[in-house]
């Protein structure tokens, strides 16, 4: 597999010195490997912190700024960040009103956060923290004991981060997270495997003509593999695999979100069916985002998210926010 | 190759229809293939028209709305829009100021907008047209006569978009458009060919271990092709490939472009390489993006476009704008 790289070794500092540069309302501190919104720490504003394995971009580091995170702490690729990162980010958006971790499910994560939410307490920062574990698709995998975290942490740093902004206290702000996670499901289907810089090859072998139906966000098998099925398939089978879990009797979000390597030419082709299935099953839906959000590399592939809102949620969502790569209200 | 679509007859129209229900502030015709802003025509204003094959998603499509384009007429994959779409397209933005045609330079696209320019001009109205022939990797191609429309498409919609937001009368919003174009140059790589749903295979082969060097953005054939380099080797190359072409006096747009597939964090990384690069050829960097913008369906690699500008290219890059895809200050 070719990259457009310099060496695997380099492939995470080398993104965070592109980020320097291109987005000069965030610092970058490369050698730390943490991405913090310029003006922090905000003051009497709640810190939001999260990140993860590189590789799922534009999660996290694109979302932070106004309105959403406060820092990011991206680990290698498929990889948890260390605490030493989240320790940093926390006291770089500590305000004196707390921090939030918005932890998505996969083990060394929840340990790493865990553990950097113990150091940032003997510091002195109020930490919170709230899990992300919204995949239907399979209870235990690879690299997670229960669900995995994927899609729903958009809508979780969202609007947590437009509750924080809005000066809301650390317990309501980390009640908002909890809240969209469990309002929200998501599943996901890959159309072929994606390649780590490390590995140079495909993470697994997803033969022609096949599909995998229930992919997770780093190549882990999903829930089963079938002939390769058209969009408007896929996507009652992706929304009936999230009804058969939670039945939404309010308005949703819907995120169709991109694996990747799947052109958005085909991404709209695909939420036009994703909104054919949602209106033959009375879903409806209250606000869209179509695009490669949350992905896996060079993966082919799509997933689907809903998040069951509410009035005050709704107000959330179109709250102004300023990101590299969410924008909207300013 | 698995595509996520139904079949390949139904791929734009799919994506329209996905299109319409993603951007309620779109009209979206999907019978007759035209893309309006929802308030055209807006008074007073002139109207930007554009358009080309499908397959380069988010242009043309994604850049429709306040500050940007008025309208777009996308074809089927890789082809030219048909006169009648173009036609439809000028009819509904014009406000009685006049219409600019932005044509990529590629053989049917400019026939077909310029007989579309006359069929328009004998319903009364006032065409302009400009053509974007940016790219410096190689003169004639496969699909043209001169230099192919690449990445500067993006700079020309972007300020005359603003110019025309303006008030800005047609032979002024022209003579910027043309300003833009003449001041532009594109260089693009592929680590991969894309597929077509038509072909439903890669249009070309790239050999493991190999890159093309000078590609355009339908796979064509680009200036040559080489064993793979590293990001920073591109980036050398690209940028000098431009630099042999056009020397900045002053300061550029940097658009860091990639052709799909390529995940974003290579990108961020080549952008970092692109940054070094220039500054030790003395070019000050204005204003930057770094994304997928003018892509190329599934291909794997990037383009750089600079455009080299003055106070006022800055003060209509920095106007608001509110697309789907590019999107600030609004």
């Amino acid at each position: 597999m070719k990259m457009l790289i310099n060496v695997a070794e380099t492939v995470v500092a080398d993104a965070l010195r592109g980020m320097a540069a291109a987005h000069p309302e965030l610092t970058v501190d490369v050698e730390n490997r943490v991405i913090v919104r310029r003006d922090a720490p905000v003051a009497d504003k709640v810190g939001l912190v999260s990140g993860g394995g590189s590789g799922h971009e534009p999660l996290h580091g694109g979302f932070v700024g106004r309105g959403m995170l406060s820092a990011a702490c991206p680990g290698e690729v498929f990889t948890s960040p260390v605490p030493d990162q989240m320790v940093r980010a926390a006291a770089a958006v500590d305000s004196g009103q707390g921090v939030l971790f918005i932890v998505k499910n996969y083990t060394g994560d929840v340990m790493n956060f865990d553990m950097a939410a113990e150091l940032a307490e003997d510091e002195g920062i109020q930490v919170a923290k709230v899990l992300v574990n919204d995949d239907v698709a399979v209870t235990d995998s690879l690299y997670t004991a229960g669900r995995r975290g994927t899609g729903a942490t958009l809508f979780v740093e969202k609007l947590a981060g437009a509750a924080a902004e809005e000066g809301m206290p650390l317990e309501r702000v980390e009640a908002i997270a909890r809240q969209v996670n469990e309002n929200s499901r998501s599943f996901g289907v890959a159309l072929s495997a994606c390649s780590t810089p490390a590995k140079g090859s495909p993470t697994f072998d997803l033969p022609a003509g096949q599909l995998e139906l229930g992919i997770g966000i780093h190549g882990e098998p999903g829930r089963e593999r079938r002939a390769m099925m058209t969009s408007g398939e896929i996507a009652e089978f992706a929304v009936d695999a999230i009804l058969d879990d939670m039945r939404p009797n309010n308005p949703v979000l819907l995120l169709v979100n991109g694996m990747g390597a799947t052109p958005l030419l085909e991404l709209y082709g695909f939420h036009a069916e994703v909104t054919r299935v949602l209106a033959a099953r009375d879903i409806a839906v209250a606000r869209v985002l179509v695009g490669n959000y949350v992905t896996s590399l060079d993966m082919a592939g799509a997933s689907v998210t809903l998040c069951q809102i509410d009035e005050e949620l709704l107000r959330l969502w179109d709250a102004p926010v300023r990101t590299p790569a969410l924008r909207w209200g300013i």
